[in-house]
């Protein structure tokens, strides 16, 4: 029998001990009854996104925590960030996250970020959008936020294996770098020519849009270069619906990387209004969005990237906050949900406030609902899962147990 | 940020119930109040080396231990052994261990270890190395320790796939073997070629050696053939430097294959008084060292030889005596740290004295520091650590976690 679930994605969750918290962390300090219920009615566990002691980007651990194994489908930022500014990707399309720069007459980089520039990137993308390189290979470009772009390159015989023009933070006042090709097969070399074309193009395009003619005007500075970097192919990777027994999906996500993850693996998502990627974000309606869909989805998660922000902070305080934040969505649900639907919650990853970045630290995870196996704890913590009845397993492994659990998954053999 | 580290490793932690001890281990019925400290201030869980159930060799267990696939990179105990003999080695390289052994007139192996012999080993070396086979191969052979010693045939185009000259244990009064290929290369057919004509020419040079002619006078057995067996080939191995940002490492130990590996991964290895793989090793001349050399190295890893010997030995009184060597040197270690410094504990494998040899059990293992959400044990023996707060997790997976604490990894993804 099938049932249905939510399962909230709580980036960065999990953390190390803080001494202002008397060796607990933010998430065993937080008051956090509703968590707790889940912990207490539920089975609790520890799930390494990837692999034990493995860091992981919020691309790669988003990955893990639907079920996909990231060294069989990830093949690198560029074609995430693509799908997450729109644009429509085939197999073998190679994609680059770029940067609007401004760069000087003699072609030094003064300004990675173009002043960090706001409006006016569609016009400057469109600009730049559906050039042909070549006889067979088509360019296709869009804004993303802010100063950030994606480029696309369309034709038979491509490679990822290019070198960045972006020449990297710290490295202002040097030149753009020349793409060359990373290996010596005849597609490496010809993405590498058309990529310096296409890069050369822009100059001359960017050089005379009004944009810029504006900006400089305002004595803004130009975005009169595309610096590009993370570039891999775009592969097929096989759909939530085709890899368990047609399961219909929902995400409700601020953050556009996570949204574009959606989007590849067959998702429907959902943005909008309270419904964002910071600490603003909004429990009660992210809550209250997941128990009208749920109406019509199998599954439908929630990503909630506020913790990540605080632990990038290191504000254990704000993490705080964040937990009981998350702690009224999850109460949120518990209260508004049917009985027989699962509630499940893990991270993409750990973003310890003494690290300041993402760590390879196990997150604590749970799940609740008719099917499960109940344990003996009773508090939603780092340590308190580390004795629950999941035990220690991968962010894909936890999937697949959610998945199980609502009856979505195949028999191996007969 | 970046903290420093040491890492014990006890070479045949972990044990099976012993009836005269009433069902305990002999770490659990050794008085260890240091290793209990750092149970109860740190995180414990059960480490297994490669897999469950799986036992691992020294040479295995310990590539494991330092975070390495073994399937990746083991190819054989040859290369390892020669590295342990201070054999210079380039990749493609193919290494064999030997036996210095007595034969008789008709070339039957009459003593697979020429009488143990101790004396003269290195002159007899010498008289075999550097021998050209071919006009592009040439053969390096060292002395071991007793009979033991190495052979390494570099050149291009050569194989491990060939077989033993040794026709192994029990197998006295039996001919050696005649050495051939085993599969059908080019490569294992000019390499089982080259190697019998070194094992004839190794026969001819010994005859008569004077070191031969002494032990023949004096009724000793002749060390007159070579047997070899663990054909392996050399293969470039990526430093712990690479893989863990620059990680500057030292390795304590008093064993050869450990020394051996310790070089090839890029540790700074150190040996001498007080430092042996027996019984008699010092604790505190170990952990003094360490003491010392944490103040220039990020890890510092000290391998204990002890606890293997009195499990291969069935002597679980040893074994519960090694233990409480092992807890006075990390005693010592406790008391003589700086703050900020992570200590950790684990095996290779075990080697349960009911036994008598390596087995698949899991070893307990533990790390201790500022970075760590330590657990609700308070012992260190294999029962309590596998309630950890760690769970079970594999050895290189072990040595990751503690890597990560250390911040010595690098994100997957972005």
């Amino acid at each position: 029998m099938k049932t249905r679930g939510v399962l909230v994605i709580a980036d960065g969750l999990g953390d190390r001990p803080i001494l202002e918290l008397k060796g607990k962390t933010p998430l065993e300090t937080a008051n956090t009854p509703n968590l707790d219920r889940l912990a207490c009615g539920g089975i609790v566990g520890l799930v390494d996104p990837y692999a034990p002691g493995v860091p992981c980007g919020t691309d790669v651990g988003t990955l893990c925590a639907l079920g996909y194994d990231p060294f069989k489908y990830y093949k690198g930022r560029g074609p995430i960030e693509a799908l997450g500014a729109g644009l429509q990707l085939e197999a073998g399309d190679v994609a680059f996250r770029c940067n609007f720069a401004t760069i000087d007459e003699k072609g030094l980089v003064v300004d990675r970020r173009a002043g960090r520039i706001r409006e006016g990137t569609s016009e400057l993308a469109s600009s730049l959008n559906k050039i042909y390189l070549s006889e067979d290979t088509v360019a296709f470009f869009a804004a993303g936020t802010e100063h950030r772009a994606v480029l696309v390159l369309r034709g038979p015989g491509l490679s990822p294996a290019v070198s960045d023009s972006d020449p990297g933070t710290a490295c202002e006042g040097r030149p753009m770098r020349k793409v060359y090709p990373l290996d010596n097969t005849p597609e490496a070399a010809k993405t590498a020519r058309l990529l310096q074309k296409f890069l050369d193009i822009a100059k001359e395009k960017l050089r005379a849009h009004p944009v810029n003619l504006a900006r400089e005007a305002a004595g803004l500075p130009p975005a009169n270069a595309v610096l590009t970097r993370g570039a891999g192919i775009v592969t097929t990777i096989p759909l939530l619906a085709e890899l368990y027994k047609g399961l219909k999906g929902a995400l409700i996500a601020g953050e556009n990387t996570v949204l574009a993850i959606g989007r590849m693996v067959g998702l429907e998502v959902f943005s909008g209004e309270g419904i964002t990627g910071s600490y603003n974000f909004d429990p009660v309606v992210k809550a209250r969005l997941a128990l009208e869909l749920i109406k019509r989805f199998d599954l439908v998660i929630i990503h909630v990237k506020a913790g990540d922000l605080a632990g990038h902070d290191g504000r254990w305080d704000l993490k705080i906050e964040v937990a009981e934040k998350l702690d009224l969505l999850v109460g949120s649900l518990l209260d508004g949900l049917q009985a027989g639907v699962h509630v499940a919650i893990t991270g993409d990853h750990s973003t310890p406030c003494s690290v300041r970045d993402h760590s390879g630290d196990p997150v604590p995870a749970a799940i609740w609902g008719p099917a499960v196996r109940s344990d003996l704890q009773t508090h939603f913590g780092e340590r308190s899962c580390a004795g629950g009845g999941l035990g220690r397993i991968t962010g894909s492994a936890f999937f697949n147990v959610l998945m199980d659990l609502m009856g979505f998954t195949s028999k191996l053999g007969a």
